[in-house]
């Protein structure tokens, strides 16, 4: 018969999903309560305050959809956007192209305001066309892994209050590894998935609203027949498309009227409440400066290889980086992809391919949740030189790994204020609670 | 700073969530791998198979969608209705308004074919229904657990073939402990959830597509933008309104093609190969059977303390029994709540509440995934024996256990021709594998 799952030793060190918290992964274990069990509902509503936290927000409307980072951006603009709305989708890597698909998707008409890939957009651009069109909502992607540029997005809360529209961000590749700012930015309206920095597995997307947002959504509320009651009138905006995905409904759910919807996946709850407990306990400012700590001694590292990073250096992600494949390899068919095959089988260590018009040009290096440490840095540009080596790339003996450690200042904790780790993770302040 | 995650111990009687195996649980504290790792692909192809043995489907397109069973829904309803496709939809109790709204919101004009709650929809009046209209889809409920009604669906298959419909069902709470033949009764899409009678948590949608509906769904293809190369041309049909329950790509992501689309939900694909595999395991026929010995031992039970089962004896789920309130409590307000209440706090055992118009009347009782097992049905009707005599009503002594253990003919292991079980599942033939 089939065996048990036995997964093989791995690094995860590409753009995500990457390695979780082995105490995330335990969390999963718990057992189950009922839906409406009172320790069921006090976790529910303790998940969104440890979940404001790691947002950055006071949003009453904090909560999680369930399904991948992909559910919930699709639950945010499905959500706000009817159909004929207009959206401006500033757009600079494939996740752009995504918001894109799913507001048309959604009915929504698409005003897109690109840049090249490798670059971020100028947030004027986005005004200029804000101001013309006045959009219901501007929808924008922080970090997209496809290109490892975050869009600044200080500027983006005023141009979208200016022009009546409200501000979406997907942070999936973003949030608890680089400063992540929901209030103080203007946001209203902000989805991710767990399987980047936040340290769980794809499959739980974290959701803040602003009040702006949710007055929006519940104009749109339609409680669904066979739990209405006398008193759901329906609001008077058009009924959301999606019954899954209807976030009017969510926050029913997950409210003090908890109006039955989904059975809410109570093992990804717990994955999810786990993350933002470890999150919370690190502290969210020092897991940002971890994070760009190790991200750059990892561009140090592989430039020190004599590799060429892709993209302009000031917009990059703390958490991941793209490199140019070697030419040799870029032109021999499969060289680059035989590359990455030798460090997974040779030293159990993943980094990541690229798609559209990266693709066969750039890999892609994260180091994000636990990956966001010195050894997994350390160990990650070793094997690279070992393989970079054996297919034929001349490549300076120890150049990566020395590299790093000179970004790191030398200092044995990887050169900045975090504690030494106990595992993969921070240290519990508290033994074993 | 917060705790680990800690729930309470509890025993899971209600209409499901109900406990999972503790052998799913520790599955999804498996390490994750990439999501393009031989080892994830060869995973996911494998969980393919062991779910088409669930299914008892030939059907090549078997996965699952990264989500609660409503997603596995609304999934294969908007992938297959476009708008103005025309669906049928018999409906005996909440879950047949859930197919009926989330056929609504992906606008379709949807035809009901009531039944009274408690009683299954007769098939010549869909048949009669599926004449006149000739709809793109019939789609209807297996099992209701808001009644616990089972709606036959051996004659349904031909009726679609007849009137050039697709047959949908929702096995949601059925699969994994009643008989259910895709195949044999020409079922063309079924979805169902971990979280009842298949012993996993909530979050994971085992979907089967007949090659039909794979066809119609394949007519409305189109790869989304950013990783879409030059030979995937649009499909004639309409573009699916969803693009993360859009199962032309979840199906080219499943598929030899390995497209991207979401990030596979690695910890609940773990847990739903879990599932599966135990069901294979245990035999899918036996399972069944044990979930019908055991559900007529609780029917027994309940009807041993002088309870009276509500609904068409002759179409009761195996898993799940619905019992009038007695009348006291009925009319007294809140007396129900507490006694479900008493029976949580003073024994751990929780049972379920109802929708709709049977709200404050029913109290539903299950018995499914490892909740099938003696002590568990033995357990449930001693403690609500001793609740039921603390709020005041008369019930006779030993009543409820006495005609379970009648029920199962006095054998130690339940009665039937299952093994006896080592923990709360069934035992590995092969050791620890």
């Amino acid at each position: 018969m089939t065996s048990q799952i036995n997964p093989p030793p791995r690094l995860l060190m590409g753009p995500g999903p990457v390695d979780a918290d082995p105490r995330v992964l335990r969390a999963m274990a718990a057992p189950l309560v009922g839906q409406f069990d009172p320790f069921m509902t006090d976790t529910m509503t303790e998940t969104m305050g440890l979940w404001r936290e790691v947002w950055r927000t006071v949003n009453e409307q904090t909560f999680l959809v369930d399904g991948t980072s992909r559910a919930g951006i699709e639950a945010a603009l499905v959500s706000l956007l009817e159909p004929g709305d207009d959206v401006v989708v500033p757009s600079f890597g494939r996740f752009g192209h995504l918001l894109a698909e799913i507001s048309e998707r959604a009915g929504a008409h698409v005003h897109r305001v690109e840049a090249e890939w490798g670059s971020v957009v100028d947030p004027d651009r986005i005004a200029e066309v804000a101001r013309r069109v006045r959009p219901r909502a501007i929808a924008v992607v922080h970090g997209d892994t496809s290109t490892t540029m975050a869009q600044p997005l200080d500027a983006l809360g005023e141009i979208a209050r200016e022009t009546g529209a409200l501000l979406y961000v997907d942070a999936t590749a973003t949030l608890g590894g680089n400063v992540f700012e929901t209030d103080a930015w203007g946001i209203d309206a902000a989805t991710a998935g767990l399987q980047k920095c936040l340290g769980g597995p794809s499959g739980s997307a974290p959701i803040t609203l602003s009040e702006r947002a949710a007055a929006r959504i519940r104009s749109r509320r339609h409680v669904e027949a066979g739990i209405r009651s006398a008193d759901d009138g329906d609001a008077p905006g058009m009924r959301i498309r999606s019954n899954y995905l209807d976030l009017a409904q969510i926050m029913d759910y997950w409210g003090p009227r908890r109006l039955n919807h989904h059975t809410e996946a109570t093992s990804m709850l717990y994955a999810a409440r786990e993350c933002a407990r470890l999150i919370g306990a690190e502290g969210v400012g020092a897991r940002a400066a971890r994070h760009a700590r190790h991200g750059a001694a990892m561009v140090a590292g592989v430039r020190g290889l004599g590799l060429e990073t892709f993209g302009d250096d000031r917009y990059r992600m703390n958490n991941v980086v793209a490199v140019h494949i070697p030419e040799r390899l870029r032109t021999e068919p499969g060289a680059g992809d035989a590359v990455r095959a030798a460090l997974l089988e040779d030293f159990g260590i993943e980094i990541g391919t690229s798609f559209g018009p990266l693709h066969g040009q750039v890999w892609r290096i994260g180091v994000m949740g636990t990956g966001a440490r010195r050894d997994a840095v350390l160990a990650t540009l070793a094997g690279l030189e070992h393989v970079l080596r054996r297919a034929g790339i001349g490549v300076p003996a120890g150049g990566g790994v020395d590299a790093a450690l000179e970004s790191y200042g030398g200092h044995a904790d990887g050169g900045g204020a975090e504690p030494v780790l106990q595992g993969a993770g921070p240290a519990e302040p508290e033994g074993d609670v």
